[in-house]
């Protein structure tokens, strides 16, 4: 902390976080549904989902927050301000895993949250505006689909119905679920209001810590296209069959493969380009193949970017079927628009992060997160820390304390700044 | 038939086959397992399989042929020579087929020599060596491994009791099925003298048709090398990874999978490079693969072109990994020797085509056939003639009777001429 102080000096910037008793939140939660490797397995609406959300709600109580729940199960826990006419800014996540999860992903930004109201009540300080932690149903969509349920209904991304009729490999309902948990609350999802909402997250990829940076500022989450692409060929006997007389799918799949990554690479810096999944038929060693079929995921950080590599990949696929004389079709099979975060909480980010001295950097999220959502109706923003080698959705999931307390005194001094300190 | 008489115009030059006859055997052969679909399902050692020997065998007999089975169930059909010293000038193949198989392969080999014989006793012709007709068990290896038995134990390729002990699916083995079916013979595999062996079949391949040729002068079976190569690299979330920090092995894969095939282009006409067979790990659309496997499929017509084919794809994949900086695993799992066939059977096998007037054509044969064990112990060529579309191993395999004709033609010539005729 050798920055100079700023003229505009106030006293709760001195403030910080109980990195420790932050951290003590962490472990906790984690035992419920903690697997042996290390991990939790915690899914949406079950008992474990259940025990969960008790303990978090039981903190919140203790912490003196009033805790509403509305009808998809979303809960807001909320410290009043000085001003209850304003809207509060909001923080969260959610608390339910993958069925092989870390102790982080969620679990961190609702906690965070928390720990951000018990300091300030530690320390006596009144907000202006009110506080809020909430955390989200279903965010994962692991056992429960769509994913990013609670979030998206709140927003009206589809509709309640929509969500209660989802079900789970046992036949069991969101509704009925929800409903047997006790977390089917009565506000209507999505007229709670927002005035800002800021959300803390592991970043779940390699760049901060390749960085060797703490506090990542995250601009915007990726836009997704996502495509089929087959290309038709002649199966045919590998032995037999000379190379000028052969329609060989793969061979035309291989360049288009390669292309989809140096598309890719013609938008930094957040261009992206994946071939994940690849099927080959009839995939036997010694027959010619004669249809490939392989899945492309673009992302960017905007439609129009993400329309320039659309345009790309469909006239390279274009090309190439010309050229081979194979049939190329490119399916759009699912479509996420990009979204920007907000510019005020960006910076407000920002300031935190260089305020409290953490090294930090420009970011974008290329995972979905519950702000996705939120920033449809409110202005949003998001902090990312490192985690270890970038691995999430793994029982393997770590992150450092430091980390985890520097994300959290970033968050504590967006919200401040945010919500206006008045004593 | 416009061609001179040539000066050693002999009285047997003018001697023809019966194509009418030749495709009624076929097509009643083809009886016996016909499918739905107009193919063939009749696999090794089955009570389909005996039904269709004991036809053929009955054909024998009745065209005055002696019949000898040897211990793996491979039978001979003799008819004798002037002089019985002579080792017998024969030819074959077999009349198993594939589950979904067609009605040509291998069975238009054994046809073809039963119709070269019924030709001869129909003009009362005496040859100076003995001529035979074979059929050798299991060939194509669908219900047995290995595939080409009866003529792989012939040649010494593999022992009796390795072919003995094969089982099927249901558990059951070769030395039980041939005694089952009645065709386990007494003589010793290999102790059976060939003078000389031609095998009559269908190309299996396009190049024939797109030449539209109607003799294909075999010259050589292509060499194999079979490879597993498998690249390794670090699977991550397709989302929150930027390119720059991507260890992703398909990219790194996909262009060894198109060296594959510029190497078999670099050394033509016979040189084919193949990759039929791909798994990506995990799969996912959404995730960075991880880990690719995948099979090279490399053929040329010697083994010292195959041998740089090697050293060529050792050599990319080598520098494909140090550019990389991901492993890559390149393992040989089969090698089948390249096998040229005896310069004087391939020349009688042209002669004979030059002097019926027929379009001919070098070939080679990049399928495993009999000949190819055959060829170990005696001088061996082969016929070819094309099938619809290059197909086989289908029940949709076809051929015009008029090549049907024609290769048995050139197969009596090539026979006589190596027989020599008496009358």
């Amino acid at each position: 902390m050798n920055a100079p102080e700023p003229a505009n000096h106030r006293v709760w910037d001195g403030l910080r976080i109980d990195g420790a008793r932050l951290w003590q939140s962490l472990m906790e939660l984690a035992r419920i549904g903690a697997t042996e490797k290390g991990g939790v397995c915690r899914l949406a609406l079950t008992d474990l989902d259940r025990q969960g959300r008790d303990l978090v709600v039981g903190w919140a109580r203790a912490a003196g927050l009033a805790v509403t729940v509305d009808r998809i199960g979303n809960v807001f826990m909320r410290r009043a301000g000085r001003n209850p006419e304003l809207a509060p800014v909001m923080t969260g996540s959610h608390i339910d895993t993958q069925p092989t999860g870390g102790k982080f992903d969620g679990n961190y930004g609702v906690l965070a949250g928390l720990e951000v109201v018990r300091t300030l009540n530690d320390h006596g300080i009144v907000t202006e505006a009110p506080l809020e932690v909430a955390f989200w149903t279903n965010e994962e969509g692991s056992r429960f689909v769509p994913v990013m349920m609670g979030s998206g209904v709140f927003a009206g991304a589809f509709s309640l119905e929509h969500a209660y009729a989802a079900r789970d490999a046992q036949g069991k309902s969101v509704a009925e679920e929800l409903a047997r948990i006790d977390y089917i609350g009565t506000e209507e999802p999505g007229r709670h209001p927002v005035g800002a909402y800021f959300e803390t997250h592991i970043e779940q990829g390699p760049v901060l810590e390749d960085h060797d940076t703490t506090i990542g500022i995250v601009e915007a989450v990726l836009g997704i296209r996502w495509y089929d692409c087959t290309v038709s060929g002649m199966e045919a006997h590998a032995g037999p069959t000379p190379m000028a007389l052969r329609r060989d799918a793969l061979q035309v799949a291989a360049p288009l493969m390669q292309e989809v990554v140096a598309i890719a690479k013609r938008y930094p810096p957040h261009g992206r380009g994946t071939v994940g999944m690849v099927q080959v038929h009839p995939n036997s060693r010694n027959v010619i193949p004669g249809r490939v079929k392989f899945s492309i995921d673009l992302r960017n950080v905007s439609n129009e970017l993400l329309d320039q590599m659309d345009a790309d990949v469909r006239a390279y696929a274009r090309r190439l079927a010309e050229e081979s004389g194979l049939a190329i079709e490119l399916e759009e099979v699912s479509h996420f628009s990009a979204q920007p975060f907000h510019a005020e909480c960006v910076a407000a980010v920002g300031r935190a992060a260089s305020k409290l001295g953490y090294s930090s950097m420009p970011a974008v999220s290329g995972a979905g997160h519950d702000a996705v959502y939120v920033a449809r109706l409110a202005p949003a923003g998001m902090i990312f820390i490192p985690c270890k080698d970038g691995i999430s959705h793994n029982e393997i999931e770590d992150a450092q304390p430091e980390h985890i307390s520097a994300g959290c005194n970033v968050l504590l001094h967006a919200m401040l700044e945010r919500a206006g300190v008045v004593s």
